[in-house]
């Protein structure tokens, strides 16, 4: 069994964007700027926009974060939103979502600047990536598309099986995973709460994206001999061993299912760190974009 | 088996749009114009265009047949489109593909409005397809899943395989397949050229969308007892026993296949006239958007 390490790919990956980052400097051209805008005080939402803005720092590109509180209306988002598409200063910015829920969220994605919506959320980028076409891949697919490259993990005419249909994660993996590319060309399947029988179909798959939300929910029976098995959840569970009193949970029980596969990702340090570094590979594009 | 009649589906929606016309008109009200952008000489294609504007003579639409030859310029092409985009007279078109080889079709694609958009292939409303939003549907996917609406074939939890990935028919019509929706909800799997063992997986199938472009393809063995056949195909075969020396062919064999299915589609009669038909409810909508 081979760890697909995440978080030390995504460290290399960082070195490399970093490097980049400095040879835009030495040319005298514009240094990558992130902006990340942070409504309300949900917990999660300020761990993940913490790491984000920490990671810009760490590649040496400027970040901005903008934090409001939780009762911003829609019209003062909008407007912090249209402020962002005119600042020729940003490059790159993201709304962290969940909004609170007086919020329109599609309201506000489209109201974003496509070229700067290195989210890959508005239906501009994800159209474009339907039909192949140069845009901002969402982070989380990207992110497990490039982890699946920089191990070298066979999928041309693999059973990927995708249990998720979510917009932002499953659809789009999806999709990414059937094209005619490397990673690419696996025959996909996508399942969701509807499907029937879905322990036989993961059983069947050679390559299993876990990305429901549910804690452990993959189990050893449900997996093949040498399948590849990659964990989209981050859950937090309830834990009294722990001095938090939780731990995190992927939907994937690991220590089942890891002596089973070829290739796995642990939780946490598996997609989460590609996660982001997706977000900074997209930033990166965007300053080339608009050179 | 019941035959999913295709044609005479289609013959009741076109009378259910002229009632909508007929009503757009006595309330004084604009009707629906759909234009069409022929470039060159293909046959297949005229046969298509015409096909098109005699469907929306048949609804009570205004229609209009703009035809240039071969060797029009890209740039002569996209002031067709910007004027088309401009005239308020206009509330959909389509650009017939494929266009000659000189022309880049993305190009000329970005540059449709998608609000006259009917064909559904822009950008834009590709993403909202994904995103489950308001938007064009592309026609022969909408056409596919209006057949199973209307003849009530239950989906929901059945495993649909789709072969064939393009971006106009199969990978569409995958999405849409496995929305949280009705049509919709099944488990969808997505084969291709790299598929392996496309029998089995055929014949595990509660649904096929055979949408590959090759004749006669989808034969006997590879169906099971009761499943449900959809058939996009359709191709020229040379046929000595024809007057005009070809038959029309779907991607199934359908003599082998009707015989165990719960429902099938025809070829010719099928599919077809359901995507024109698609196209005139776009036509429509955009006329209702635009009011």
């Amino acid at each position: 069994m081979i760890l697909l390490d995440g978080a030390a790919t995504a460290k290399s990956i960082k070195l490399e964007i970093a490097s980049e980052v400095e040879a835009l400097k030495k040319s005298g051209q514009k240094v990558p700027h992130l902006a990340a805008v942070l409504v309300g005080d949900d917990g999660a939402s300020m761990t993940y926009v913490g790491s984000k803005v920490k990671s810009c720092e760490e590649v040496g590109f400027v970040s901005t974060l903008i934090t409001r509180p939780s009762n911003t209306t829609e019209e003062e988002l909008l407007q912090i939103v249209d402020q962002l598409n005119r600042d020729p200063e940003i490059d790159g910015y993201i709304i962290q979502l969940p909004l609170p829920k007086h919020i329109n969220e599609h309201k506000i994605l489209l109201a974003i600047d496509p070229e700067k919506d290195v989210d890959g959320f508005h239906p501009v980028n994800v159209g474009k990536m339907m039909l192949n076409l140069p845009c901002f891949l969402p982070a989380t697919p990207a992110g497990i598309i490039e982890l699946l490259r920089r191990y070298q993990v066979p999928t041309e005419g693999k059973h990927a099986v995708v249990i998720g249909r979510s917009h932002i994660v499953g659809l789009p993996v999806s999709v990414l995973l059937q094209r005619n590319a490397y990673p690419g060309n696996c025959t996909v399947t996508i399942a969701h709460s509807r499907t029937s029988d879905l322990k036989s179909l993961c059983k069947s798959a050679d390559i299993v994206i876990a990305a429901l939300g549910k804690p452990e929910f993959v189990t050893g029976e449900m997996i093949k001999e040498g399948a590849v098995v990659v964990d989209v959840g981050i859950t937090r569970v309830v834990d009294a061993s722990k001095k938090s009193g939780f731990r995190i949970a992927g939907d994937v029980n690991f220590a089942e299912v890891a002596e089973k596969c070829s290739f796995i990702t642990p939780v946490p340090g598996g997609v989460g760190p590609m996660t982001i570094v997706s977000l900074l590979m997209n930033t990166l594009s965007a300053v080339k974009n608009h050179r």
